[in-house]
């Protein structure tokens, strides 16, 4: 059975939990909570050298970081991984663009303004960048979707919940996602969608003694 | 045949001129000269609406962006590609990290100080947090490069493709690689490989008239 560490506020986190819920995979869940810095103590930077999470152990001593590659690793062979080589591709194209794009603008103005008190007045000098980015993110994303229902292919995938992560909290961190009716058409279908789970929602405990 | 659109400074551009190169794989090249706008053009926008290079056309009319998704699709199948579930994903994972945590940093060092006249004045308010995140991705990559020969597996992949762009380029934009030795170990291997071209090389022209 894998093992997540995941932290229940980080958007990158919510990814895996909510592929792992629509795949219905059980795991086993271990909260690391990045803002008392237990990602980067000794123990875990032996997992992660990066010190960050999620970070999945998919075999024993076997530890993958990076969100959206955990992505593609538990939809292998899914419902949630397109069929053809080049939409796989394309399913790529777009989780590298979520992190490239939108992640450090979305998730970064998400951070410092609803985790870290007093986090606007730190970051007033750039948030300015991070709205500005990332709404030419979200218009590229809504090019795409004024003329699709999802990212890739006729059905939601991986593409999909990489995305969904950070574009669902924009709104909680100075975001209108008023001039983007497709991106919120499309928020709505994903959440739609069998087996979805807010990000608050947590797996039951499964093995609490290791 | 494919068509690549690339700008002969980019490094994300080199990372694909680079594993069709290793792999043998013929193209056709459209030079996109970035700091002219030419990838903001109405007809280049049609082909990819997020304005960036490197594009591919997979197939007629139909293009994949974002260098490493790029990577990922013309090196199935290749010894360029991991053989394994796992190695896949591990591949994936460092071609996360680059596009997150090298790119955003040495990238921007390189294109600010290297291609834009008067860019490190510019910039100057910047370069401090590109140099302390930049090196933060360099002692990662040198914590593995010190017990492995290659990012993943036992010869190169398209991991080391991915981080080799810009990695290679960074002592050309302030970088100190002293501190590194192994990742200077790792760039003569990957320089070393068969197929191997630097980042001025282009192939010959195919078809000037279209």
């Amino acid at each position: 059975m894998y093992t997540l560490y995941s932290d229940q506020r980080s958007g990158n986190s919510y990814k895996v939990r909510l592929a792992l819920a629509r795949l219905g995979i059980p795991y086993r869940l271990v909260e690391i909570d990045i803002l008392r810095g237990e990602s980067r103590t000794p123990e875990f930077l032996a997992k992660n050298p990066n010190g960050q999470i999620p970070l999945l152990e998919v075999a024993p001593g076997r530890y993958l970081a990076e969100s959206n590659a955990i992505l593609w690793y538990v939809a292998g062979g899914t419902t949630l991984a397109p069929e053809d080589r080049i939409a796989r591709a394309e399913a790529l194209q777009w989780m590298f663009f979520e992190q490239h794009s939108l992640e450090p603008n979305i998730g970064a103005a998400y951070f410092w303004l609803c985790l870290i008190k007093g986090g606007r007045e730190l970051q007033r000098h750039a948030l300015e960048d991070w709205l500005e980015n990332g709404y030419r993110a979200l218009g590229v994303m809504e090019m795409h979707l004024a003329k699709h229902r999802f990212f890739v292919g006729e059905h939601s995938t991986i593409a999909d919940i990489a995305l969904y992560a950070y574009t669902h909290l924009a709104e909680q961190c100075d975001f209108d996602l008023g001039r983007y009716p497709a991106v919120r058409a499309w928020l709505e279908r994903v959440a739609g969608e069998p087996g979805h789970v807010p990000m608050e929602w947590q797996p039951e405990p499964l093995a609490l003694a290791e």
